[in-house]
């Protein structure tokens, strides 16, 4: 009775479900303190403080009208100048509310980016291994996914194979800096050398290719690595980024886009996305929400618990045996296993 | 360098655009107080001030990992069960948690069935006039909206249209009771005689064609009208709700889909409206607002003024030799202009 297209990915998320399954017959006989939920990437640290105090203060002195209300779709004017303000003194960019679209997360934006760029058959070259969802995300608008490799030990992008799977249909390459789920975070350099290889191959095509960075990790670094900001690299740069881990509210659903006015077709981009945003069913990213972010711009969670937890988890692996890259950010770790058959590990690691 | 479809999107909101940026202009000459706003469906009435007992009580006890974070796609269990329990004591109903998918608004929940349930060059049937939303929804995903026509002075279905516009293609007949733009309340006999062609009409084509009924307007009704609850009227029905107008939280996006046992294909509908509502990047309707919802399902905004308002305006168009049917819900007016031309109109009126 469902769509053609929702066959196959209701079939596969099955698969998602069997996990969870095993994760509670195994709580039941182990006991529920004794099985760790890694399935999902829900923050085990709490949102700060300041998050609880902002939604009083708000619902004290602001009319509830234009709290709870409906506002333009690309978010409240006042937030978005906030944020924009905000970038611009950590990142030296030159952007204002104009620039920035607020979102249903970074996951509402990649789904209001990709709907406002993509043709049915275009594709999004992304490296792997990547987020799962970026192929449900391109299938929604009749786009394609396209892996380009990585290095094996530094998982850090083949720029020679990027080259190889740009082709004439390509209008996205997808970064994911710091990395779900490598932890891998690319420098300047590794950036520098994308952006030459975009703009060649826009050249070659005659077309712009966009690269959008998506970046819910962008706060959660460890041993003082910076995270160029990437639009001050590549002209044609999207950034999408999400508050679910840096300031844990995933289940918020709060976020913005990054429309800067360098983009080639600025102002059509803007307002496509605008359009977007509306007739896919967000309509506008959560009204209190907005709002609250606007009062906690500076804050953010104790990243010092997920530093100990990955020196946990990566010492503790390696030490087993495991090979591991050494993640920067984030909060995965992705281990090569002993065995070729990841099904047939899982059975002995059970 | 957007895609093709949404740049006849992209033109057509510019209307809209001019129709605010003219509203600026005339605050501007007249007084921001003498202008009123009648462009969106932003509501005029406060939301209930059990509204902000909630929230306080749910920040002040409730673990803020669980409060803001990641829960299943549908939605959170105890609040499913909640809302399944409060329309079973409405509308003697049987659903349970697993019937209620939580939704960022009514434009999401329309969203994720029509992800759901449609292929390219599937047909949604809608009745005129209808919110003009509808044609983008489908269009999102390849699927094509078909107009069947409505008494011209009652506004209510012209069966015998339905009928005609109902093809092998037909995938959904959408309604939208009490309706936007005119107010109009299907009573239980229009809804049995839409039931009969849908079920002579999937009898005909070897397929269920699903009723959706979209619901935003269902506690704004006047005279004491009676809204049916389709569900037990049609099987094959699936209701899309909100509380953006029924406790005033528009910018809030929260609602759910009915997904009833009943369906044809009822548990794969359930897992598939699971996969798209994450996979379209809502992820699971705004997580507090679900709480809050939970807190709140006795509650509702005073729609005496809703009431005042409709009286004066309809009853002073009336009295000015306008026609219009008299709304029995929700808070639009339609009302047919001395003049063919709508824009020569709007000029004169301005």
């Amino acid at each position: 009775m469902i769509s053609e297209s929702m066959k196959a990915l209701t079939a596969g998320s099955s698969v998602i479900r069997a996990m969870f399954e095993e994760g509670k017959k195994m709580a039941d006989i182990y006991g529920k303190e004794n099985v760790y939920d890694f399935s999902l990437g829900n923050p085990s640290v709490n949102p700060p403080s300041v998050i609880k105090d902002a939604i009083n203060t708000i619902l004290d002195n602001e009319d509830p009208k234009t709290v709870h209300g409906y506002m333009n779709n690309a978010g409240f004017e006042d937030v978005r100048e906030k944020i924009a303000a905000s970038l611009n003194e950590r990142f030296l960019t030159h952007f204002n509310g104009s620039n920035i679209l607020m979102t249903v997360g970074a996951a509402g934006g990649l789904n209001v980016i990709f709907r406002t760029l993509l043709n049915p058959e275009d594709e999004v070259v992304v490296f792997t291994p990547y987020f799962g969802e970026y192929r449900n995300y391109a299938a929604n608008y009749g786009a394609v996914l396209v892996a380009a490799g990585t290095d094996k030990e530094t998982f850090l992008p083949d720029i020679e194979d990027l080259e190889r799977k740009i082709s004439e249909k390509t209008r996205i390459l997808l970064i994911n800096t710091p990395n779900n789920p490598t932890g891998v975070v690319y420098s300047k350099r590794v950036l520098e050398d994308i952006a030459d290889v975009l703009r060649n191959k826009s050249k070659e095509y005659g077309a712009p290719i966009y690269l959008v960075s998506d970046e819910p990790y962008r706060e959660l670094v460890y041993d003082g690595v910076e995270v160029p900001y990437v639009t001050g690299i590549y002209e044609n740069t999207i950034v999408g980024y999400s508050y679910s881990k840096s300031l844990s509210l995933p289940g918020e659903r709060i976020g913005y886009l990054v429309l800067p006015d360098e983009l080639d077709g600025a102002e059509e981009i803007k307002a496509a996305a605008n359009v977007a945003n509306r007739i896919l069913g967000f309509v506008n990213a959560p009204s209190l929400m907005q709002k609250v972010i606007g009062e906690c711009l500076d804050a953010s969670v104790d990243t010092g618990i997920y530093d100990a937890n990955r020196k946990l988890l990566y010492e503790s692996l390696i030490s087993y045996g495991y090979t591991c890259v050494r993640p920067q950010g984030a909060f995965y770790l992705f281990v090569k296993t002993f065995d070729v058959d990841d099904r047939e590990f899982t059975k002995a690691a059970k």
